[in-house]
């Protein structure tokens, strides 16, 4: 937790000026921070001290930290393609106990419940803190003010940003891959543990001082593809299982059997045809979760009937997508993460379902990227308030519980619609003001709920387009009157005055603070 | 060209310590010098600079080239996929000279009789000098001490190294695109000027300030592959023609019909099979040109009469190999420049034709690369002198004619071989000392002559392989006395103290100078 000076952000949010130790610049409004310098420049490596022959296997894991160097204060970062069938997190933390190194700085692209595990060594000062989403039981913790330094949130984009500006100096970066070479060449779209793409790990080769490559399936030089380059890398290890293929595909990539669900996605839908989006040659992005996934075989029984095709959709690929890619209902797949198997075959088997990274899509701090070019994008939120900011990461009870994902940069797309139900567990998702701000509602364009449709005022275009719709059309104040009628207006959340985690905008600039949540 | 002081360096040759008024490093020995320092950090980018719509094409090139800042001094670089057919390059100093600009450095990956257009801005001062190879026309005139600027000549590794360490500086990469979308991702593979891939402006456009796309084949975004990153791209240019594809397809690039080539070809595969390096799974590379190419035929008869394949061949791909790949004799092509149109198909249709990069396959400042993994590549050479160095730079009359390609960093291979004619036009081609040393001798294993084949003395290995053999093994100086008995010793070319152009080591050291024709 940080005890650093809060100041206001031009969000009116209150965010510290210090985090770990680092300065920080508050948000600035979007589009208004502008960033200086350089990138991150790693150190020029020689072929003199790589193997001729190419084969950079060490003896274990434990063989390979210790080569790279590994030492108390150190950062050391992993990626999240294997979902919660990761195997190798938890090992790195278990050798760095072992070897008695203290003050890591974990920097996963995601965590996920099979990380709990990790709690013992951020109460046991093995890990100082966490730099990157933190779902479930190591957001809870963090939220009770239990992590020794402050957690800090980033977009996928605003990792890859955050890596190639400097703003975390990672020193080992592990990438556990399905499929590699000795040489250090990795892909995910084969292998036992197959998990699509590597793309989350992307900026951690291409910055990180040393690189270790993990596989349970090592092939002959080269691997093809090489969706990381061998010649980024330093170590390659060897293991039994370096994933648990099961578990690699996770619950949020099935398509919503409940009604109240489909419902939001079939409004969604609608709302996207008369607002004139779905037509020949559009794209669309749908995030995990079974309304945003739903939502997309909608699109495809439009085009279908329509004769007419999707330019591109971006994905989380998995089986829908997939099937509108081979039906010829969309060009291109441009994949960020395989959440099925049906994606991973199809991202190894068809041209047109293409690998992409945090840094093609994603990245604010490149010369343009992917999000701002869609035509329309579906999210989710734990909240949206009555000015359309929006909250991914905590509940209204205040504790964290999610990372940001891509959702921050999807902001970007051309229209966002957030379809959401009115409320869960009988609390209101609409409220006077978000717990955590992570999306500024500028950005924000239309909430569907299985009550009404709202579109943000600033969205002139689409309210007259959709006037004389039969959609129910409603302020987002009306939807959230309605919500609190049936459910009472919600107790705020309880928090003391810590800072346990701090949220960043996609260009670095801290957009919000979690707080430690009192439990009274 | 220099005045600077000039010092013996680790091969004995004279080198300047200063080059355009940069410090330079004198070559220490192969592996010896160690790069100290950071990789070169470009400039962090914004998305708020850049279109939403991620439309990025601007009126032309003069226009590109003016938001760009074009201005004095300035660094400018382009590739050479199109080779002989190459229209841009030409095009960027006509702009710059109708701007006014002065004192220009231009950095082509290669340069072809195509530039000659160029001498006239070498002579009025619009281009100060070249950095990258001088053929023919370019080079005479440089040889001639006309050049303003010194010439620096690097391998197609060394050009990605010197880009990689900052050695180099761009101020703006102009890429010409057979095929593009607005937003800059770009292919080689596809387009009426298809060259395959795009490969060496890879660094460029990771590097440069600005990036500039030039194409004349717009598609809608996303353009697939996108072997140039839109993310890196800064504008980009539609013209009415970016190459002419019937020069894009070089000379270099038909097999032999020379009976004593052939029979070179036929000696240097006989010579592998007898070294035992033709084995399943081997790796070969064979260069541009004639010899080089017949030998890769050989290889496919060898490996089809015994049932065996390759597990790569690297290319300069072309058709011969292509067959190969097809036919099941070589799992992959890992290539680094297509070289004529059945190259450019197999690299769009076959997922084992795989686009490489300088940055993968040759960069020495990397954590290693392909080209010390290959089994054995045949190369050419203008000369060779009794310690097995090796020129490809300049004849033996002194004249700067070729450029060294990924010559010097395919010495990196378990085997290097040479067939070369024991003498052209009369000249002895095995000499005392090469007029320029652009490879070590320790690096080279074998050299093929039409009477003879002589062992490097450090290849015990090789040596005592060959025992018994029918081949003709002889000593080098055995060679070089059968060349000097029919052609007389050759006269030494006369120079002037003036250096014209250095030539740099794959790790970025000088290895020799090359010095104005004394033209008497």
């Amino acid at each position: 937790m940080t005890n650093s000076k809060l100041v206001k952000n031009a969000a009116g949010r209150m965010v510290p000026t210090e985090v770990n130790g680092k300065k920080q610049v508050p948000f600035q409004g979007v589009g208004k921070y502008r960033p200086e310098g350089k990138k991150y420049a790693p150190k020029i490596a020689t072929c003199a001290d790589y193997p001729d022959d190419g084969d950079k296997r060490v003896a274990d894991l434990k063989d390979a930290l210790v080569k790279s160097g590994l030492k108390d204060g150190m950062v050391i970062s992993t990626h999240h393609h294997f979902r919660n069938g990761d195997l190798i997190a938890n090992q790195i933390f278990d050798i760095a106990k072992e070897l008695g190194v203290k003050d890591l700085v974990w920097v996963p692209s995601a965590s996920f419940p099979c990380h709990q595990h990790l709690i013992q060594y951020l109460e046991d000062g093995t890990i100082h803190h966490i730099e990157g989403s933190m779902n479930g039981p190591l957001g809870r913790f963090t939220s009770r003010g239990n992590m020794k330094g402050t957690g800090i949130l980033r977009s996928h984009g605003g990792r890859y940003q955050a890596i190639q500006d400097g703003d975390v100096v990672i020193d080992i970066a592990v990438i556990a891959a399905p499929t590699a070479d000795a040489f250090g060449n990795a892909t995910g779209d084969r292998g036992d543990a197959a998990c699509g793409l590597l793309g989350f790990a992307l900026g951690d080769s291409q910055y990180a001082d040393k690189v270790v490559v993990v596989t349970d399936n090592i092939v002959p030089f080269p691997c093809i593809p090489w969706q990381i380059q061998g010649n980024y890398v330093d170590y390659v290890v060897e293991v039994e299982k370096v994933g648990i293929p099961e578990k690699i595909i996770s619950g949020t990539t099935n398509i919503t059997k409940s009604p109240d669900r489909l419902l939001l996605a079939e409004m969604s839908a609608q709302f996207c045809d008369e607002a004139g989006i779905i037509k020949d040659g559009f794209s669309f992005q749908a995030g995990a979760g079974g309304t945003a996934l739903s939502i997309g075989i909608y699109f495809s029984e439009m085009l279908k009937e329509r004769g007419m095709k999707a330019r591109f959709a971006r994905g989380g690929s998995n089986k829908y997508l997939v099937k509108m890619l081979e039906d010829g209902l969309t060009d291109f797949i441009l994949d960020g993460q395989t959440f099925d198997l049906e994606g991973v075959r199809s991202m190894r088997e068809n041209l047109n379902h293409v690998n992409t990274s945090p840094f093609t899509s994603y990245n604010y701090h490149g010369k343009g990227n992917f999000a701002s070019m869609i035509d329309v994008v579906i999210l989710g939120a734990t909240e949206v308030d009555v000015n359309f900011n929006a909250n991914v990461v905590t509940h209204s009870d205040g504790y964290l519980l999610h990372g940001i994902g891509g959702w921050q940069n999807c902001l970007a797309s051309k229209c966002v619609i957030l379809p959401i139900p009115l409320f869960r567990d009988r609390i209101p998702v609409i409220v006077d003001e978000v717990t955590t701000l992570c999306g500024p509602g500028e950005l924000i364009d239309v909430i569907v709920t299985e009550r009404g449709i709202a579109i943000n005022p600033r969205r002139t275009d689409l309210i007259e387009k959709l006037k004389g719709s039969k959609l129910p059309i409603k302020t987002i104040e009306e939807l959230k009157d309605e919500a609190e009628k049936i459910c009472g207006k919600p107790e705020k959340a309880k928090f003391k005055d810590n800072v346990i985690a701090v949220i960043k905008w996609v260009d670095g600039t801290i957009i919000d603070s979690v707080f430690e949540v009192d439990e009274g």
